[in-house]
């Protein structure tokens, strides 16, 4: 099934030229869900895969830039007719936050409904969960792991027929979890297989929470607003640096570093070669750019490059 | 002195591909002020003219689309440390609008004013005003008129040396309104020469005040968020159809219709060639349009075409 992780804005509180406001859309089979929404979201989506139905937005924390664009994209959802119902999951407060500008937009004729996410929640989805993973910024912050389920080892038909199953209903059976004819399904199926895991990590100083969680991610996605000439701006606002992000990487053994949420006071080869000194395997994705999760047996995870055409934006071409 | 309208956001109600929620930049000298400011509206003049230090913002009314940029560029200056105070002007109401924007995004550490207009108000700057001007639409909504002073007539150097005035301190006195041995400004001083009036329409149905005070205006922009064809609709909704922003053009005899606020259920083509049955000079301008003004005894106001250069939109050179 395909997994993948695309760009909506990557850039940190203030806009540039180039990047939009934080928005990630997480993609897999039909699923859309959206991490944060910055002032411009639902543009920044028309501009390049088109605003889709999203069923469900996730906001890291409650400063201005990761949820701006949240009431535009509500109302632009009901101008439309759309009549299924919307979740919006945040940290405590997001209740409240929505309650308030509720006020201010009215209430859409599609269900909205707003959770607030204890510290150690998890929301199940078809196929993968998204676990809450406290992180260390102003006030409370979230950042979140998609974790999708183990899924069964790949069943032997040769060793089976040979261990005297007949090939049909029987093969299921076995498959499902049933002995057939004194055959365990552990004598037919291989090893359990991993399923794929993606880190979010929000706003946040490097923390523990982040790297427990990304151990042995596929992709993890961490915010790197500076570089190490300021380390101390860095702690001293609850964001890190591109080497610490990379750190994390390290230490974790991820397969692949997405840096995000840059702030306009560093050019994005210089976050990325400070990273890579420290995790080679980083990438700093533009707005519009998608890292594809194959399946752990079907290859890396890769960046696939968007480029802005006119008023759209077009996927690179090899 | 140089006077344009940049269109900054063209759409109504919800964004497309190529035009952005409602904003229009209108810059005389060097004073630049912002009429409304939709979602995106930072971004959209990063992306064209760069992101000015705007002192003054006039909302139309308190919908959605016309403000929500507001919260993250009064952030941006905020970040970029702007000192300069702020002022947000707008029909009653907007002073608690702002309040309840304030609680969400917090204080900028400029000073930021906000005036509740009444409806016929004056705002004054240097060389020009702004007045009220009550429109119909759904609640209290305002329309613009950008009125330039009138200027003293031409001054007749020769003649008011051939009456006995001489050349120097007397010439300025003469062109400040004194007599000067006995020779009276009007003597040597041709006609008072009208300055530019540019109307702004705001969300509304056709009306009066606009008709009036868009009588021998340069510029008229008026929205048209539909075509005939939905003229009920537009009727219900406090809006006008492209037609009927044609007539008002027409019956109060403007230089040019410029329509804006566009609805995605009509092509802008169909727009304009409904308009311009009814009044040829009407043009449509796209998102970094601009209208260049020029003093009525230079030339005829023209419309100058951006084009989005990938992120970056450029002057279409002719």
């Amino acid at each position: 099934m395909d997994l993948s992780i695309f760009f909506a804005g990557t850039a940190g509180s203030v806009p540039t030229v180039g990047r939009g406001m934080p928005a990630i859309l997480f993609r897999r089979g039909g699923d859309k869900l959206l991490f944060d929404c910055g002032e411009g979201t639902q543009r920044q989506l028309l501009r390049s895969v088109g605003l889709p139905e999203i069923n469900e937005v996730f906001l890291t924390h409650h400063h201005l830039d990761h949820w701006l664009g949240l009431p535009g994209m509500i109302k632009s959802f009901d101008l439309r007719e759309r009549t299924a119902p919307m979740t919006i999951f945040g940290p405590p407060g997001t209740k409240q936050l929505m309650a308030s500008l509720q006020r201010l937009i009215g209430k859409p004729r599609y269900r909205l409904t707003v959770v607030d996410l204890e510290p150690d929640a998890i929301v199940e989805f078809d196929g993968y969960e998204v676990h809450v993973l406290r992180v260390r910024h102003r006030g409370e912050a979230y950042g979140y792991a998609i974790i999708e389920d183990d899924r069964p080892g790949r069943f032997d038909p040769e060793l089976a027929e040979k261990l005297g199953v007949k090939p049909g209903p029987d093969f299921g059976r076995l498959q499902r979890g049933e002995t057939v004819n004194g055959v365990r399904p552990e004598q037919v199926m291989g090893e359990t297989r991993r399923g794929r895991k993606i880190i979010i990590s929000g706003d946040t100083s490097p923390c523990d929470m982040i790297r427990l969680a990304a151990e042995g991610a596929d992709v993890l996605v961490h915010e790197a607003t500076f570089t190490s000439e300021e380390r101390e701006r860095a702690l001293e606002t609850g964001h890190s640096t591109a080497k610490q992000a990379a750190e994390i990487a390290s230490e974790a053994g991820v397969g692949m570093l997405a840096l995000t949420h840059l702030s306009t006071r560093h050019p994005p080869r210089a976050m990325r070669d400070e990273a890579r000194e420290v995790f080679p395997n980083t990438v700093v994705p533009r707005d519009f750019d998608t890292i594809e999760v194959p399946l752990p047996e079907r290859g890396e995870p890769r960046l696939e490059r968007w480029e802005p055409d006119g008023d759209r934006a077009q996927p690179v071409t090899p």
